[in-house]
């Protein structure tokens, strides 16, 4: 396994694998890597000749006030999970190789980005985008890989890779949680102990919509409603928001009738977290 | 010579082609092709092994009230120019295939766009930075050739390349002019009999710049406040900007210090016509 810093390096050894008839998978990763991660990392070590993870933590996609500064990372654990996975490169650039003086491109994925986490996080989806972009022409996968976890996330990069005609495959799968149902997050270490079994009301909410739904409820405001009286009977909860969207426009559904997916984001004490659940899915709780 | 109309069949063309080490370069137009065109075919041709063209009048780089619909079309004789140079491929999508329905992804170079052609052409360049994406996607080129006549294009797409780390070379050729110093446009077509002699006075003023330049004049108001004089003198003709901007910012120039670019748009009747210089260049007028 081989560390790249340079983005110049990078492509040339992506080049250099294209040309040889590789195939090249990609997962992005801010680091801190977890058993999400893994999952994917494994993924993509099935699916390609090639695993190149990048371990870059964004500024981009943080706005003020949010926890760039803070985002927990650990580069020399990372690269030893890294390399039992099987990992061909780490892509580990800096700042400034990644956005030198007089950089000011950006990638605007209009519409999925406006409601759910677009709605309290401005920019966030610009950022994710723009990096991913990048990403995608430095590493010049055929294939990459994202958790569903990140719901808007995915279906935003879908939508890029879609519109500006990317030749890449975008792959998603399916949250990794622990064994009492928290998904996994590299920001779950910013809870604390009292906070941890309030943690625990996203997956179950969820849960809870999925037994509603499993028995014939369609009204998405009624479920909704039923989500936000369970998680605010938690302590240290303050809900960001609850809301059940169409999977592909990412526009409020108020009738369960197309594919529709329940998503929220809680603030637990410091971290808000998000987890979601797509109807009609297993859910692993 | 083919034409392909599909994006997943040109991108299959095009990995076929990288794949067996062939160098491809684009020339992006928007088809009524003329001498500045073929100019900058003929370099493609020079420096690649396979040369594609696209031909395709994008809707999203013309604002409201703007000449899309009566932009001139002729595919017929486009495709006997682009034969006698040799083009490999050219790619002549429809609007459904680069714009297909939940259409919502633009690229945003955010600075070079702001003055001159983007005061007064909003969302101009965001759609020529988006459409240049994706043509750079489809059709994967190791080189693009641009003409320098659109200057604040070219600077935008250069900045577009770097920032969003394409892996292809943007170059940019001189501006290919009429023998009596027009710069060469599709758009002069528009230009009725008695307003052809006004349209001269575009490459005029720059040629009269030059000499100031050439004499010593650094300060941009006066060269500015001379040229506006003497295309004022002219019938028919009515300046939408000229400016004397550094060539990486684009911002205004006060005294010319660095590489500095004049460059101006003027209403001649009905088409507004574009023509730029950069000091100390030659000028073949």
């Amino acid at each position: 396994m081989k560390t790249i810093e340079s983005v110049k390096e990078m492509q040339a050894f992506s080049e250099s694998m294209r040309i040889a008839g590789k195939k090249i998978s990609l997962v992005p990763t801010m680091g801190y890597l977890h058993q999400g991660h893994l999952r994917l990392m494994e993924e993509g070590k099935k699916r390609g000749d090639c695993l190149v993870i990048s371990i870059y933590v964004n500024p981009t996609q943080f706005g003020p006030g949010e926890d760039f500064e803070k985002y927990p990372r650990d580069f020399e654990k990372d690269e030893k999970l890294a390399g039992d996975v099987g990992v061909d490169v780490i892509f580990y650039p800096s700042n400034k190789e990644m956005y030198p003086e007089h950089y000011q491109t950006y990638v605007n994925v209009e519409r999925v980005t406006q409601n759910l986490c677009g709605m309290s996080r401005p920019g966030h989806f610009r950022g994710v985008a723009t990096v991913c972009m990048k990403l995608f022409n430095i590493v010049k996968p055929h294939i990459a890989i994202f958790g569903k976890k990140d719901f808007q996330q995915l279906v935003t990069i879908k939508r890029m890779v879609t519109d500006l005609n990317l030749d890449l495959k975008v792959i998603g799968l399916s949250t990794v949680r622990e064994p009492d149902g928290l998904a996994m997050s590299s920001r779950n270490t910013y809870l604390k102990d009292a906070e941890r079994e309030s943690a625990l009301s996203l997956s179950r909410a969820l849960k809870f919509a999925k037994e509603l739904y499993d028995n014939g409820e369609r009204n998405a405001a009624k479920i909704i409603e039923g989500m936000q009286k369970f998680i605010e009977r938690h302590p240290h909860t303050k809900i960001d928001y609850i809301k059940i969207c169409d999977t592909t426009t990412l526009e409020d559904t108020e009738q369960l009738e197309g594919e529709s997916v329940v998503a929220l984001a809680v603030r637990i004490g410091l971290p808000r977290l998000i987890d979601n659940y797509v109807f009609g899915e297993p859910l692993d709780l």
